[in-house]
């Protein structure tokens, strides 16, 4: 089967070292569980309740054409690192934007909002950081807080006592390391608090105002992760943070996308400067990566251009997932209460939920599937995301849809 | 400064928890280490020797055209996971003629090549897995060891004899887990080993022949990162794997990205379709982050079949960085043989470094300035990268310029 070549000449027979994938594979056929890729094609039919494009921007003209446009001038990649060629003046234009927009000093554009909370966390953080971290946070946050050198306690989710608990712990010597030794009570030791400020799955808000009480308390720093936030929550958007009067402040950094409200691709840490100034220099999934690409930047760009003189878009989103879920629940179905876009449907088992989702694609609407590993709390659900351009009759069609569909409960 | 609100309301006073980050800035000013972004204009006039964009193609017409038309065609973002939304037949054509082009069963697409790395590593490892990886590895994949639950194993640099001790202890009990345990000898234990397959400052090329036939010898898998080979390595640029005759091999699965050679951003893994499938499946990083931006896919693959049609960019790319090994070292510069499209340039210290980048930067040369911490061996250097379309002309008024302005030694 192999080309005969140098490499492959006279070696070992190759035999496959992944026969457990295999067994893997089994296990995930007999729960229920596999995943497949399903290509969607650019002119779908379906109603996108599945997507994060809350602001409806992904396929605005106006975005689409900054994207374009970008692509055409500054070339297809950003041709390297942000710290050697990948810094575009269009990348500085876009991070001062997001700054004045969220209210932090600073911002730092990445390829990801994956890559931007891997180097938040690991950046800001060493062997001697206690790091707090909600129960239900998103996986690119648990990530980092795996990659950091620092101790890791997960606190239940939306608790800001438990999280008061954990600081204490920092300072009388009760917090445990890695190892699961017990700490020195160093009074110069420091702490992270992680969180969500709009969890992904559920769609439920952080308790922001209990939470910086918590840290300050302690002399810890908050970092929220907005990925849902920005664009919805906030006066025209402006974000979570902005929302609870912490943006801007000393101690508060703030992690988002602009692959959800603001259509494109790519992630930021917004900050004081000196938090930035210490990215740039220390973050590896920031120094190591190749930076965004100039039609993602563009295309981010346009879209907070766009919200800034339409900002009536973001408390739309957020009106259209109440009214999903008040018309789901007047169905009788066990859905969440949504804080921001995300709107949330339990499902008896992870087989129901996959068949649901197949009943709605049949009747023309695409809805999210989340099961486990994807749900914190092993319960299966759809997940349908609002977005500020669905009218009231697209929006009363789907719940017709998705109460007809349901499984007996 | 806090505006006041809900959440800032009766807080202790929100007091900077960052003075550590004055103290890390100070260290790094003193040793010359500190770096600063550096936005470059569309239309620059520096001759660039910095980028990654070997074959010419991140401005090509034809790709920021692709590139252009993807995005009004398909969005300016992919709008959700992979697994949700995130994938349109535009990802899944790119990931076909990417598997066909490079000899692979079948390719997955990710948002980086960074976000590739910790997906194949952590996905194909876990607590009994035995990491082998060359010290000299780039940082995704040192961060993907330190991800994934398995043991890491650091061996020297190109050292196939190094691989084949650490293999041999997985099985005969001497290899060490995470806390310096020995091991088991369990005869069923996993190996992974992991290499650069073109080292990205040095530009050296890995000793596959060694490394596949240690891996087979005691049933290991072997992950190369071919980021830097991919488009220059191997027939037309098919990659280094396909010139070793590994491609499509059971045991060898390939990282590439789509941001260097073919000009856009992203990355993806190459394998058997099980490992791929089982990625989809079990890739946090791929499963957790919104899908590549259909401009930068559509690019890539306008950028790949450009490639199978001109195949001698390869090779030309190749050339131009054996010219300036040769020009720079009649010079008397200690300067790297390149394998691929890599030039090293040593410097005495990161300040001569830094100092002799911004004299070529002044003669309208853009080279890279690599310092601690992104080089293996602590040693800073100038990094240039051949590109396919640079003339005789050019290479030989950068050789002049470096050789020109090169610190003392």
């Amino acid at each position: 089967m192999l080309p005969v070549d140098t490499a492959a000449q006279q070696q070992e027979p190759a035999e496959s070292p992944f026969g457990w994938l295999a067994d893997a594979d089994r296990v995930r056929r007999a729960a229920g569980l596999r995943r497949e890729l399903r290509p969607r094609a650019a002119d779908s039919p379906l109603l996108d309740l599945a997507g994060n494009d809350y602001l409806g921007l992904t396929r605005h003209p106006e975005v689409v054409r900054a994207g374009a446009d970008a692509c055409l001038r500054w070339g297809a990649g950003a041709t390297g690192s942000r710290l050697v060629t990948g810094t575009t003046a269009l990348h500085a234009e876009l991070e001062a934007e997001l700054a004045a927009f969220t209210g932090f000093e600073a911002a730092l554009v990445f390829a990801s909002g994956y890559a931007a909370n891997l180097a938040a966390i690991t950046a800001l953080t060493g062997p001697g950081t206690l790091l707090v971290s909600d129960a239900a946070n998103h996986a690119s946050l648990i990530d980092g807080c795996r990659l950091s050198k620092a101790t890791t306690e997960v606190v239940r989710h939306a608790d800001p006592d438990a999280v008061r608990k954990a600081l204490q712990g920092l300072h009388d010597g009760t917090a445990r390391d890695a190892d699961g030794h017990q700490g020195h009570g160093d009074p110069d030791a420091r702490a992270l608090v992680v969180s969500d400020a709009v969890f992904s799955v559920d769609g439920d808000a952080a308790p922001l105002a209990g939470l910086v009480a918590a840290c300050r308390a302690h002399g810890a720093a908050l970092l929220l992760d907005d990925a849902h936030g920005l664009g919805v929550m906030g006066e025209g958007g402006r974000g979570s943070a902005n929302a609870a009067g912490l943006a801007g402040a000393p101690d508060v950094v703030c992690t988002v996308t602009l692959s959800k409200s603001f259509g494109a691709q790519g992630g930021a840490v917004l900050g004081p400067a000196v938090v930035i100034e210490h990215l740039v220099n220390a973050a590896r999934s920031f120094i190591f990566d190749t930076g965004l690409a100039p039609a993602a930047a563009g295309a981010a760009l346009a879209a907070l251009r766009l919200l800034r003189r339409e900002p009536d878009r973001a408390g739309r989103a957020r009106q259209v997932a109440r009214d999903f879920h008040r018309l789901l629940a007047e169905r009788g179905l066990d859905v969440t209460a949504p804080d921001a876009c995300v709107v949330s449907v339990r499902a008896p088992t992870p087989g129901s939920a996959l068949a649901w989702a197949a009943r709605c694609r049949d009747e023309g609407l695409a809805v999210g599937c989340f099961r486990p590993p994807s749900v914190p709390d092993g319960v299966s659900r759809l997940r349908l995301t609002a977005r500020c351009d669905l009218t009231g009759r697209q929006v009363r069609r789907a719940v017709d849809v998705i109460a007809a569909t349901a499984p007996p409960r």
